[in-house]
């Protein structure tokens, strides 16, 4: 059997692409934000060649929690409690206050499943790539700078996962003189 | 082995939706262009249960060449000639006049082949779930239902290709009085 994507793949891009599609990245070009999750999967799939489809379904789905009116019980009854799991694993606790929630980022990382790990990795670099060539929308060079400090401490908690992003993640660490 | 999207149709998830990023939908919410090449290659995953990945592919392709600055060329070293000649078969001619593109669509459906008017009755019944429910920013009534019996002509001469999308748009034509 050639590999294809399945129908509950499609109905979780279908559904990721619905649940975002009034929200906008926070670049100059205001790119609709599904580009990114769309991103993080093919860098999973294309890049660290990952085939385990949970893992692709979650990281479509990895800021709808977070970003929508979504809920993980709308994902367990939708996509099951696996792809639901990983997405929980991922998600921000956006009761909390922003600086604590970058400080549990950092905390969290190192006690994470290895298959969550990859989603935050691929969610880094793609965020990453954005930060290197845009300035977001109201954003400081200082806060810029801030961010990849931040990414590089959280990354450095998800080491021992994937080599491919590894290298990838560093290369820009090492860019920006954090390595 | 499980069904999983492959890396090519993530890579070409991933070039569609960078390719429309500046495009949005005509209804008042601006939704994203890409989520309509989702939707359409998601009816043709679930709806029509197609595990036919070029035609998935193709689906998500369909509107590259005509509505960015994606060529033929690009699609067949980025994709594959399959791919490629599936949406050259759906892609329209923008050197010629609007209307005399819409008589060719009518005229020129019998001729595709067989996957190419899959995603010609896919491409339609997305567009016509829209139309129910928006009327297209500019648009007035009228252009809007002469849409649907435009839009009817060129199904008609798909017929015979997927029972459950001829039965899902016969449904809303018989919703709007045309059959
Ligand atoms: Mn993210
Ligand atoms: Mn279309």
């Amino acid at each position: 059997m050639t590999p294809r994507p399945s129908s509950r793949f499609m109905e979780c891009l279908q559904y990721a692409a619905h649940k975002h599609r009034d929200q906008r990245r926070k670049d100059p070009a205001q790119t609709p934000y599904v580009n990114h999750v769309i991103n993080v999967s093919t860098i999973l799939a294309v890049e660290a060649c990952i085939e385990d489809e949970a893992v692709l379904m979650a990281a479509i789905l990895h800021d709808v929690v977070e970003d929508t009116d979504a809920t993980f019980a709308d994902l367990e009854a939708l996509f099951g409690a696996d792809v639901c799991d990983l997405v929980r694993e991922v998600t921000d606790d956006k009761s909390l206050e922003k600086q604590e929630r970058k400080r549990l980022q950092i905390a969290n990382a190192a006690k994470t499943s290895p298959r969550a790990k990859l989603i935050k990795l691929a969610d880094k670099l793609d965020n990453l790539r954005d930060l290197l060539v845009n300035t977001p929308q109201g954003w400081t060079e200082e806060r810029r700078e801030l961010y990849f400090v931040w990414a590089k401490q959280v990354v450095d908690n998800l080491r021992g996962t994937n080599t491919n992003l590894e290298l990838k993640l560093d290369e820009i660490f090492r860019q920006r003189g954090l390595l």
